[in-house]
Formats: C-alpha cells, sequence, structure tokens
C-alpha cells in the first residue's frame, strides 16, 4: 500500500547515476532530473545507486545534493534517499537533541515501525552518531518522558499474533486503576503500553473499551493540556491504527497557518514506500480533499513536485 | 582465551551425529562418548551436528540427550550443546520466571555479553518463548530492581572505545552525589549504568575513583546487606572486570556446603568458549588451587567429566 511508482523496465544504478551527476554538473541544476529518477526508485535501488554514485564519482550522492539544492526540496529529497533506518536514526537524533513536549516523533518511530526495523534503526544510529539511541533518548529527556521514551525506544516487542485474553483483561483493569487515580506515569501503565507485543496491546484495549465504557484514549483526555497525557494518546495510537495517527500529522501540518513542513515531509518520505496509499485513502475521507490538491495548495516549486512525486496524483 | 579444546582434524558432523545415536541406542548410554565429542567442538560445529542428527534420525539432539542423561550431567550437557544465545535466552528465561535479588543472572549476562550477542539472546528469546525479553523482566521483577533490569536487559550500548573525559567528569560527579544521599536507584544511576557504552562507563568509574577516593563498589557496600546495592555492585563488576566477577561466582558456588551446581555449570558452560582461561588462571591466583582440581573435589560422575572437559585438565 505504497504510493511509489517505479517504472518498467527500471534503469540501470550505473545509468541514474550518470543522469544524476549530469544534472549537477551543468549550468545550474536539473531538479525535474533529482525527482524523475530518485522519487521512483525503491530503497534498495537508491543504495545501489548511492553506491554506483560513490565508486565512480568518489562523492557521497547526498553530498552532491546538498551542494546543489536547498530548502524545504532538499530535506525531502535527502530524507527520501536515505535508506530507511538510517533516515529514522537521523529523525531520531534530531528529535532527542531538540526534543520538546510537542514533538512526538521518538513515540511514533518507535510505534509504527516493526521490532526488526526498530533494531535497524538502533544499529543505524551507533553507526552515525556513536553512541546508541536510548543513550540520547535518556540524556535529553527528563522525568515522566523519559520514563515512557527510553523502553519505548529500547523495545523490541514480539511481533507474533498470540494473544493472552486473560492477561489482557487483568492488563485492562490495571491500566484503567491507575488511570482513574490519574496515575498516568504509574510504572504498571508504562510497563504494560511498553514491553507487551502490539497483538497484546490491542486485545487489552479492546477489553478496556467493552469493559469500561471508553476507548483509552478518552479517558486520556481528562486534561487536554497535559503534555504528557498527550504523549500517552500517541502511543496508542501508533500502535492502534497508525495510518489515522498519520492522516492527522499530515492534516494539522496542512491546515496550520504557514504549513508545518517538517512534519509533511517526514511523513510523506517516510510512508510512501509503507503505507501512504491508505494514509491518502482516509486523508481524502476525512478532508473531502485529495491529498495530493492540498499539498499543491499548500506548497510549491521544486518542493511541490517532489512530495507529489512521492504521494502519487491519481487520488481523485 | 577460551579452555575449549577441538580435535585436529575433526570428525564430520555427519560422523559426530552417527556415533552419539550409537551412545544412545546401545545397552544403557555411553556417555564418555557424549563428552568427548560434544565438549570438544565450537559451537558452530555443535550446531551442525545438531542439524546432521535431526535430519537422520528425526529428532532434535537435545531430546534424545534429556532421555537418556540426566541430573547436573543432563544440565551441563544440554546447556553447553545449546546455541549461546539460546543457551542465554533459557538461562535469562528461568532467572526472571524465578526470579529473587540475590540471582545475578539477569545482570550478569546483560552486562557481560556484547551488544550483537545481547541483541541475539532477545531474537532467540521471542522464537522460543514467544514474548519478549523485557516483557517477561518487567513482568516478574519489581520496585527498584525492576527500574534497573529491564533498561539493562534491552541495552544496545555504542560499542566503540571513544571516550568522552568531560562527560565521565561530570557523570561521576552525578553518581557521587546520588550515592552520597543514599539515592541508590535514582534515575541518573540507572540512566548512567544501564545507558552508556562500556568504555564510556568506565572511564566514569576511573574518574570516580581518582577523584572522591574510593572505588565506587566500595561506597556502595554502606549496608552489606541491601540486595539492591548487590545488584548495582554486580552491574559495575559485570562491566569492569567481567573475569574477576565469574571467579568469584564459580569460588562461592564451591565453596558453599553443598556446592553451588547451577551457578558452577552456568560459568563453565557460557565461559569455556570466550574467557574462561582467563578466569581460570584468576581462581588459581586467588585460591592457590587450579580450578580443575578443585572441581573435581566437589563433583563426581559423568557430570565431573563434563566439567573437566570443558575446563581442560592442563592447569597446573
Amino acid at each position: 500500500m505504497a504510493t511509489l511508482s517505479i517504472p518498467q523496465p527500471v534503469p540501470s544504478p550505473a545509468e541514474d547515476a550518470e543522469l544524476l551527476r549530469k544534472a549537477f554538473v551543468g549550468w545550474g541544476t536539473d531538479e525535474n532530473t533529482i525527482i524523475s529518477i530518485l522519487a521512483h526508485r525503491s530503497a534498495a535501488q537508491r543504495c545501489l545507486i548511492r553506491q554506483h554514485y560513490a565508486q565512480v564519482y568518489g562523492e557521497d550522492l547526498l553530498k552532491s545534493l546538498d551542494k546543489e539544492i536547498s530548502g524545504d526540496f532538499e530535506r525531502a529529497v535527502l530524507l527520501w534517499t536515505l535508506d530507511p533506518a538510517e533516515r529514522d536514526a537521523l529523525l531520531l537524533n534530531e528529535a532527542a537533541r531538540k526534543w520538546h513536549h510537542s514533538n512526538n516523533v521518538i513515540v511514533e518511530i518507535a510505534c509504527t515501525r516493526s521490532s526488526e526495523e526498530l533494531f535497524a534503526i538502533r544499529r543505524a544510529y551507533h553507526a552515525r552518531y556513536k553512541r546508541s539511541l536510548e543513550e540520547d533518548v535518556a540524556a535529553y529527556t527528563s522525568g515522566d518522558f523519559r520514563k515512557l521514551l527510553v523502553p519505548l525506544s529500547s523495545a523490541y516487542r514480539y511481533e507474533g499474533a498470540e494473544v493472552n485474553m486473560t492477561l489482557a483483561k487483568l492488563e485492562a483493569k490495571i491500566l484503567h486503576g491507575k488511570i482513574a487515580e490519574k496515575a498516568y506515569s504509574h510504572e504498571e501503565i508504562i510497563r504494560i503500553l511498553t514491553t507487551r507485543s502490539k497483538a497484546q496491546v490491542l486485545a487489552t484495549l479492546n477489553h478496556y473499551n467493552n469493559e469500561f465504557g471508553n476507548p483509552i484514549n478518552k479517558d486520556l483526555k481528562s486534561d487536554p493540556k497535559d503534555e504528557f497525557l498527550f504523549t500517552l494518546r500517541a502511543v496508542t495510537r501508533c500502535m492502534s491504527t497508525p495510518e489515522k495517527y498519520f492522516e492527522k500529522v499530515i492534516r494539522l501540518a496542512i491546515n496550520k497557518i504557514g504549513t508545518d513542513e517538517g512534519a509533511l515531509t517526514r511523513v510523506v518520505t517516510t510512508r510512501a514506500e509503507v503505507d501512504l496509499k491508505v494514509i491518502k485513502e482516509i486523508y481524502y475521507k476525512r478532508n473531502s480533499v485529495p491529498l495530493s490538491r492540498a499539498i499543491s495548495k499548500d506548497t510549491s516549486g521544486d518542493y511541490e513536485a517532489m512530495l507529489l512525486a512521492l504521494v502519487g496524483r491519481d487520488d481523485a
């Protein structure tokens, strides 16, 4: 359910690398070529192009891009061109270093990637930053947020579909009890949400809804201004309905006065090869405007062209 | 610095599997053959023997062993024959389920294995138990111990040799301040010990010793009966002087009235292929008795023979 479209037959990495090089060396830069190649290749293909480019031209493709383009367009092209694990490592590093309650990137990445993907990100983090992900998350956050974000970003959840219903009932009751006491950062809430498999957490949240009459996120909204509750709600939404979560991030980014390009670029580049097609469908249902049209309205130039190449123009 | 000795040339996995099968099917069991083969093959070779045995005889070698042998001998042979990551997963599962303050197995495995090894253990844990390691550690422990053991067992520490001395000084001061306040389970102590690279933790502990006049473990002994302090000391010892830590585990296991076969078997089987040679040297220096002789004195029969085959008889 990706939106990525790849031409058939796909040119060789050597041809792609050569065309990209030509797009850089001439008078000015040929942005159309950059988009028409990179925005229509899979992660594995982009990786081969980067390898080939470095071998033949003695420079990392990302470095050449960095010299040639700038602004939101550059950010979108660089994020997209990176290997997905490297890209998430970069996003997490930025989110940790500039950490703020309102920034849910750590939650988003920790809770919407698979266990193996999250581990690949931790490995890429070592290679790039010479530190561990959890080390930075722990160093830059504090208090209740640290208690939640460190185990979330160190998790290696079991991914089987098996569910223990007795346990789900027991833990739904624990969650309800602690929420009723307003003990939102209680270690049992954190333990349940950060260590159980996603299938088990979903069973627990379903039982919570059935047994106590409210979805947990309604009960986690007792104080709409509480920033820790905002983060907890993001955790349960990223685990239970990730596509709806991403639709909302895009919607808020577009509806914001001035557009939140950071969030828009992040969601488009990280989901184009995963589930952006579903996110687009949800966006259309929720907003009665196709996502591509909304993006066109809010962005311009090469940045607009890059996003639309990733999102696809075919939505009606 | 392993003690494992492997014959040259080594027989093929097919030959080994056949001889093992013969050792099982005859009248009684030929324990000498089991020892002479399995105790003298590397982890990779044992894995091939298991694969070959399963293919030809339609049964897992471990299951056949389980039917034929028993007691401490069985435990030693089974633990040894397992793949190292599977073996650690099994030890951790037992330690979590029967968790008790006095049992340092979780600390020992989390702090003496490399980051990649610890991750391989977490993967093996998924496969074998259909749950995650941190899920079980969190579910079976509580209070301060949980606060420490969950991040320890989820860690993926950076493994480079780079050390930030400014940070080491800063964090030595934090550790000293919290220890002086007797805030032993303070989140900053836990953050420093569970997220920093081993090289960084060592630099911090060295600076602590230089700056404050005591090794940290001396300051962590203010109340010798405090079980959490006992666990914290194990963390720093496993990270800074793992071979000395293991020597002490063996020494206490042997000196105990009745011998602690569980601990003795665990250390011998988990270290024979890693650093048991160094541990033996330290043991001899500390006790003036070669480890093989101490083991002979305290154990008997096939169990003794298995341990001695792994430890090596050549120490004087």
